[in-house]
């Protein structure tokens, strides 16, 4: 497909991506947006469709997949045909120009541990006298529920959090700022149609009810999780901040990127088996500008449409505005892992960058940012745009 | 304070008590009602205030706590004084005349685990080689995010999950309907006022953020749990149900109620410590009509205002309609446990019921109550409701 709009060579945003997002133009309220090279296209003026004069998507992605399939084409052709130029003109803003805000408002939010590689590092690193990965892991994709309260656009400042931690040799615990300030780079799934309650939604219907891709760092306080965890589970060592990426991108923009998912072994219960969700998209971490890892989804033993099938095996529900999270996307070597965790070994095996300086886990001041992209059609790119955050100092206690 | 609306003698919905509920009068949308006696005030028609006409208590609650305790006086003041007596009655229907829907939105739902005989009967049926609590369990409240998403009112049947579990000396897992279904007897808090990211909310400051207390119900497929809780914590095993009952009983109505806390040992840090809390709740459950627990909320290790002192202190914000639950509730004795679990001791031990049939957890077709009242002012009590829920067949699998 082309379009008539200026789309810079090489750019991830041409017609075939065409990801949603809210944004404000200059004194001007929030609304929905598609963007298009370095534009951003006003929808609710463009379609002249109150839907997408909302300050979230919610509301269009509860009409459900037969209507994000005919606004995509709507979409396509007024890109494509010159004869709306001066319609379209009208209703497009330079990306750089405008605010950008969380594109959709958060109902539940469960986060995944479905990195293979991830698993088997944090097993080895916080219970090094066991088995790296508990005997249900290959069996399940294992989750949690997150706080979606807290769930922040790219750019949000992230202050460092305070909490209690306890010093190796130590009985009773510290409280102060975490010393041990991580990032988990990770990609989300976003929910537009609802299920109802006790209808589980099967592996080959995850197209009908997931709208699209964000990309998350949700960010870790390596300390206080440890001392927290047992037995519930992460809590506040991860409830301070999640930070996600302004674009979504539908899944119909990504069918260059499916792939054939990994074997998995054993062979999962029938409920979980199918749903040919794997995704070729390559991530990439940023630290202070520099890459430091290059996350391969690729790799992610457990797919979104196996999450997505387990999460409601149960009877429980999802709703318009769910995100669930694939969990830090870890390779197979160093340079793929996806958290400082991981990259540092614990912090015992600290990251050199570039102008000499050591990194275990983050300082303040420090900038991360998580991209990706996606093969597209024929040679082109899907970019997923990105999501960053710089660490502000703790408040004072 | 008296009333010149019939209310019959005992009732725990007296003028001290006013609890705040949505209800359908028939035929009619769901509207914000305060409860007297048997029946219930239609507030947005007494009050001529449009707040009180949504389906639900979050635009009422999100004004701040200025404004309950103003309301709370009109309230006061229109079934006090016999002048108002043709505009109140207008207003008012017998709760056996309408419906009862959930009475708030649920923005985030946390789960506690604070009673510390709760917390160490489980340990020592989960973990029997180990300490029943873990080193963590007396310095901090420990918790986890729950699924909001299925929060649902009382009376919602409760569909019997199906999921993953495995059977003693097997490797691999099973799939079916639950066999261990369970209760959680439990006492929600409701945040009316939100606070902001990166400032957390003191012990002493509960009561400008908590609304109110519901009694809360959260289902439980203990075969489930066991098998998936591995080491991010309980997931589906709970997210299938959450019960809630339908009147939201505000803090200014626990006045008398309120009790020393009980020592804490070691004393927390000093985050944790004051925030004077305690309430004396009996909470009551009801399998079939036979109370089978009285669980005394008056034992509770960590109270309320320290849980949501924790659940801040990493920077956290908190939103209107957010609910946090104090974990189950559970006394010394048997008589006092808050779970089948604990009252069977994990199936070992089954319940003899008055009629001769014994259960060591839920059957299709048990009807599940949790009830509990508080000291009023004076000889008189304050009713909390109840919640309640009928098991249902598992879907067809």
């Amino acid at each position: 497909m082309t379009t008539w709009v200026a789309v810079p060579a090489g750019s991830g945003f041409g017609v075939d991506n065409l990801p949603y997002g809210v944004y404000s133009p200059p004194g001007a309220p929030p609304r929905v947006g598609v963007r298009i090279g370095n534009h951003v296209l006003d929808l609710a003026a463009a379609l002249d469709d109150p839907v997408f004069a909302a300050p979230t998507l919610n509301p269009f992605m509860a009409q459900g997949s037969r209507r994000w399939r005919t606004v995509r084409e709507q979409v396509v052709e007024l890109l494509s045909d010159e004869r709306h130029r001066a319609r379209v003109d009208a209703a497009l803003s330079p990306v750089a120009a405008v605010v950008l805000s969380l594109p959709f408002a958060v109902a539940d939010f469960v986060d995944y541990y479905s990195s293979l590689h991830h698993a088997c590092n944090v097993g080895r690193m916080f219970r090094p006298d066991e088995e790296p990965l508990k005997p249900n892991w290959r069996h399940l994709p294992v989750g949690y529920h997150g706080r979606s309260g807290t769930v922040v656009a790219s750019g949000t400042p992230i202050v460092r959090p305070a909490g209690q931690w306890r010093a190796p040799g130590d009985d009773a615990p510290s409280f102060g700022p975490t010393r041990r300030l991580d990032i988990e780079a990770e990609v989300g799934f976003v929910v537009g149609s609802p299920s109802r309650m006790s209808q589980p939604v099967p592996v080959d219907r995850f197209a009908e009810h997931v709208f699209g891709v964000v990309l998350c760092n949700d960010w870790s306080a390596r300390d206080i999780q440890a001392w927290e965890y047992v037995p519930l589970g992460p809590y506040l060592g991860k409830s301070f901040a999640t930070s996600i990426s302004p674009w979504v991108v539908p899944l119909a923009a990504l069918d260059a990127a499916r792939i054939r998912p990994v074997a998995q072994d054993p062979e999962p219960l029938p409920y979980l088996r199918g749903g040919d969700w794997a995704l070729d998209l390559t991530l990439e971490v940023r630290l202070n500008g520099e890459v430091v890892s290059r996350p391969p989804f690729a790799d992610m033993y457990w797919t979104a449409a196996q999450q997505l099938a387990h999460m409601t095996v149960n009877g429980a529900s999802v709703r318009t505005g769910d995100l669930f999270a694939s969990g830090t996307v870890s390779g197979a070597v160093r340079e793929q892992r996806g958290s400082l965790l991981e990259l540092t070994w614990n912090g015992t095996d600290p990251l050199v960058l570039a102008d000499g300086s050591t990194r275990t886990f983050l300082e303040d001041g420090d900038m991360v940012t998580i991209a990706a992209t996606a093969p597209g059609a024929g040679a082109g790119l899907i970019d997923l745009g990105d999501v960053t955050g710089t660490i502000k100092p703790a408040r004072p206690i």
